[in-house]
């Protein structure tokens, strides 16, 4: 603590995110990138531009990128904003849409930098909490609020919200905005940018970090009424004029465009979810169906956090949330299938061990 | 005007970047961009770490990056803090280190995003005045207040305060933090980081827009007492883990590491800048001693304004400021000897004609 931070930084708990392991000796499940490169076309773009160019501020209106995302999903480029990864783009709605002393509302259990930004922007919230298997109740959502966030489908659980719930929640607040952050939609569900048109007070965020495997670029974006957009780039205008750099923004075009491939990586996980959760469900595990690329699986025959332990031993990073209801449960994001076999027989491995007492 | 906006954004004035023309075919002497293009070892380091790994994130902590900038500057890597250019850094800057309501000092004639921030972030603020010759008065920097921020050298004057006027500056104000805003230091000053480990108050602020070539990859930094950034750091943490992608890291990286060419591209714009204020002035320009690779110069054959849409018209972009007290200069920024041969061509010209009523 320093006499020279403002009241604010005093208090605050900055969010803490994945391990990121420096050597590369890890199979790494613990922040939910994809095992798949980004697409060829992405790395040849970035070939490209990577040239005197460089030295030339970046377009500030990211036309090429917003175009690209406007098109796949048929909205306007007035409706498209573009940050650096969904989380700054979350940042800017809270900064966008929220007032100090607001009180929004989100899930008890859900993506932990919520909070962080609520306490750094001030607002108040209230912790609704999710049903006994972690589903979110609508009806919840339902009473008075200054605005409303949903992670669909939710972090760290995997469970989807239908667009039917959405669409209730949407219409009982039409006065304040509800953000719905898909970073995970496109390993199951159904993405709700299809209401934008119909409902003004909608925002819709997502992230190139998890099924367009571009978590080192930085690359997030936003869709909604042209209003909601517009409250955003008033946000970034007053920060930082350029959050994505020249290469930013042509590598996400490229990754938008490249459809094929997309498709193909996010269906190449999905399978492997699939085969995963049957597996572990074999060795004992209760897991939530998910729609994400991760898995939230609950051991039975040890206890989550010596398993976590273990298997870092043995060289795989999973994630663990020491917190209430969650704590039984290990978060374990979708690799290879090889890398996703390496998991599951060390699993088995260390559950013998435990069982017969380490012999 | 939305319904949905929050107070702060319905007030707020966002910052005007310079026009980035989608074409090329203006001479662009307007955002204040280095004329040479990134050192070949940026490029290089761009090809090669532009692969698979791009699927994973950065590393939060951007250890390469840090540690590339505390060998050049001889500090400790808990001294240095990274960003998203830097304006992001100053924005961050002000959550760390100023409250609502404090009161903070800058002059009334300088970089024009301070007042944004200062909206932005609701930081009350005095402009104090500079003098007739621009020069800021330190004497004016000893009153009560919660926090100075000084461009050095000032944009966009190009004048440069000495460091003796900065630590008279320091001792005066030990119990808030002086932000010292770097942006143009190698083109002429002395940066004041040399003072960070007798001054805890200090933060200075450098870029890699303008003397490393680097606009378009957003990379800023800062350098002070650890605590000072350790407040960024919670800020920055609270707000994105990762603000700059895989690709920026490891041109920022080689940038600073490229210690000859970098001398050579600075020393190639002040030899120019110093011919150009010479041949301006041979047309009737005044010319203020610049620091900086612009120069802010008074045409006194021609209104300014006037002057700026005429250069405009011929394809040279420069910048002008309508506003009170600066209103009769033009902003030059350094292109090559090449581009500010053909400016003055078309100044002379233009001023010619106008002189003989368009004949």
């Amino acid at each position: 603590m320093s006499k020279y931070w403002s009241d604010v930084v005093k208090k605050i708990q900055p969010y803490v995110p994945g391990e990121q392991p420096k050597d590369q000796k890890y199979i790494k499940l613990n922040t939910n990138e994809n095992p798949y490169p980004p697409s060829p076309l992405v790395i040849e773009a970035i070939k490209k531009a990577a040239d005197e160019a460089l030295r030339l501020y970046p377009d500030p209106l990211c036309t090429s990128l917003v175009s690209s995302i406007a098109d796949y999903y048929h909205v306007s480029k007035k409706q498209v904003f573009v940050g650096n990864g969904s989380d700054e783009v979350l940042a800017f709605g809270f900064l966008a849409y929220y007032n100090q002393g607001d009180r929004i509302l989100y899930p008890d259990i859900t993506y932990s930098f919520y909070p962080v930004y609520s306490n750094m922007f001030q607002v108040d919230y209230d912790l609704v909490a999710l049903g006994s298997g972690f589903e979110l109740g609508v009806e919840d959502y339902l009473k008075k609020n200054d605005g409303i966030i949903i992670a669909n489908p939710n972090a760290p659980t995997g469970k989807l919200l239908s667009l039917e719930g959405i669409k209730t929640i949407l219409e009982a607040n039409m006065d304040q905005v509800v953000i719905i952050d898909e970073a995970y939609i496109d390993f199951g569900g159904e993405s709700a940018v299809g209401l934008v048109n119909s409902y003004s007070n909608l925002l819709v965020v997502q992230t190139m970090s998890k099924s367009r495997s571009l978590a080192g670029m930085r690359i997030g974006f936003a869709i909604g009424h042209e209003d909601l957009i517009d409250g955003l780039n008033r946000v970034k205008n007053s920060i930082n004029s350029y959050t994505l750099d020249r290469l930013a923004l042509v590598a996400g075009a490229a990754a938008m465009k490249d459809q094929d491939y997309f498709q193909e990586t996010c269906s190449k996980v999905i399978e492997t979810r699939e085969w995963v959760s049957k597996r572990l469900e074999g060795l004992g595990f209760e897991v939530p169906r998910s729609s994400a690329n991760f898995i939230f699986a609950a051991p039975s025959r040890i206890d989550a956090e010596e398993l976590f332990i273990k298997l870092k031993e043995q060289g795989i990073l999973v994630r663990y949330f020491n917190q209430p209801k969650i704590s039984g449960y290990l978060r374990i994001s979708i690799g290879t299938d090889q890398e996703m076999t390496a998991l599951c027989e060390a699993v088995a491995g260390i559950q013998e061990s435990v069982v017969t007492g380490g012999q």
